[in-house]
């Protein structure tokens, strides 16, 4: 099974879990809104990628971190986009979950998202029940109101906002949280696979703001121009569309200096390879049109 | 330590875990107007209550359980007291948060606090890590989307609503949550305080309604007459002002007799008789009042 069929059948199973009768229908039908179809999928991607990296031991386990991650992480989209954030009307090309189902449940499937994510780790089948704790803090972290992606959120509301903290929030914090928990539920150290992740989640982070400023709504399938209009600090402002460019490719060379010596190291830089790949096109391609 | 003082020092100690330079400052304020002061923190003192009948042979780890469902308690009445839930402008007799701090770091505060209780939990120094994967499950099952709080707010949202499964979710649920966790944390059976919860749970929910229909929001400190305002179902419109208070006290028995044999059975009864006995007055009181 190849990794997109693996997490599209284990986000199934996810959403499935609770979908018993006693579930209120209009939810049901706004939660499986926010999951699918999805978009990239990365963070869950980079999660398997380092599952395959450290011998993908546990692999009802590690569906488990992708799918906490993914869930989180469409959580944090639906709450983004609600009118009191982004008032984003459109997602994916489609209306988004306060547009198609309102704004009350829109935040009830934010949250419901959230506490899906931890169930799905806690229901994880293992061998090592002792790793849960790890798990459960790292996704606790990543979207946390300390350094995770609450507090990435909430640094948009402040006046003197710290650029670096920021995209390590919002950004940086749920692709660590995915990578941590990748290696913690395959026994390995989770040191390494933390700067590799911040690195990725930075070029990613710095793709999206270059997708932001010189980007088309209508190849996104969402709206551009958000930084500005929201007054939003971005990598663009400060290092410019080249300079931002070229911080790509120095944090793909990061990341793979950081990568551990381990079975799957080539198939690692492969995957690093290709998801740079495709931001850089991308984003050229954009500022080429912009 | 009485148990009140127990319970507002694991909560001080769990809101500072993050409350590094790093956290966003307004995030940290709004995020200590949400859990201080509290109301009556029913939920983790039943936590507290269940532990001590137990044995509270893990105080740490109950410490953690009392906390988590409070700070979920407090992320729910955030997000429902939201414009497109409630639009409640005081909570407690103070200014609801989106009101003192805006809709965006409500909704934040909402999506952080939960991400904390779990935070907490797994953080909490226990003999019997082996133990935290029903804790989270029960948490997450408690507020979540199936048959938890979101549940229980979605079922706002729709058409049809069948009354107990609404209010089992909307209260019961995390009342449930509060023993269960706090039997597991202390290595007893779940299953007979399950029973005891769902009966305090209901008798609170079946006060809130009371209080809601014949209350004076100057006692409460929260706006009352919500329910008919939201044309949302209560016990009041299905069982009558005087079947409503009968409910309470046969709720009661129910949970004494479902009691389990422990050593702290005794303690139990009396501080089930002393919920109600609060519950009954201050309901009754409303009632001539009103």
């Amino acid at each position: 099974m190849n990794a997109t069929t693996r997490l599209e059948a284990a986000l199934k199973l996810a959403l499935a879990l609770g979908d018993v009768p006693a579930r209120p229908p209009r939810l049901s039908a706004a939660l499986h809104d926010a999951v699918f179809p999805g978009g990239g999928r990365v963070r869950p991607h980079l999660a398997l990628a380092v599952a395959r990296a450290c011998g993908d031991t546990e692999p009802a386990l590690v569906d488990a971190c992708a799918v906490a991650v993914e869930l989180c992480h469409c959580a944090s989209l639906v709450h983004d986009d609600l009118p009191c954030f982004d008032n984003a009307d459109w997602r994916r090309g489609r209306p988004t979950v306060h547009r198609a189902h309102g704004e009350h449940l829109a935040v009830l499937v934010g949250d419901g998202l959230i506490a899906l994510a931890f169930e799905v780790l806690a229901r994880a089948p293992t061998l090592h029940p002792e790793r849960l704790g790890g798990l459960v803090r790292a996704l606790a972290i990543g979207i946390g109101a300390s350094r995770g992606l609450v507090a990435g959120q909430a640094w948009e509301a402040e006046a003197k906002v710290p650029l670096a903290a920021y995209h390590r929030a919002k950004t940086g914090a749920l692709f660590e949280a995915a990578a941590v928990m990748a290696a913690v539920a395959c026994g390995a150290d989770e040191r390494p696979w933390r700067r590799v992740a911040a690195a990725v989640g930075e070029a990613y982070q710095i793709a999206d703001d270059l997708a932001d400023a010189v980007g088309h709504s209508g190849d996104l399938g969402k709206p551009v121009g958000q930084d500005v209009a929201h007054v939003r600090p971005s990598a663009v402002q400060t290092l410019g569309v080249e300079g931002a460019f070229a911080r790509i490719i120095a944090l793909r060379s990061e990341a793979e200096a950081a990568l551990p010596e381990c079975a799957g190291r080539g198939h690692l830089v492969d995957w690093l390879g290709r998801v740079v790949e495709r931001l850089l096109p991308a984003a050229q391609g954009q500022a080429r049109c912009g």
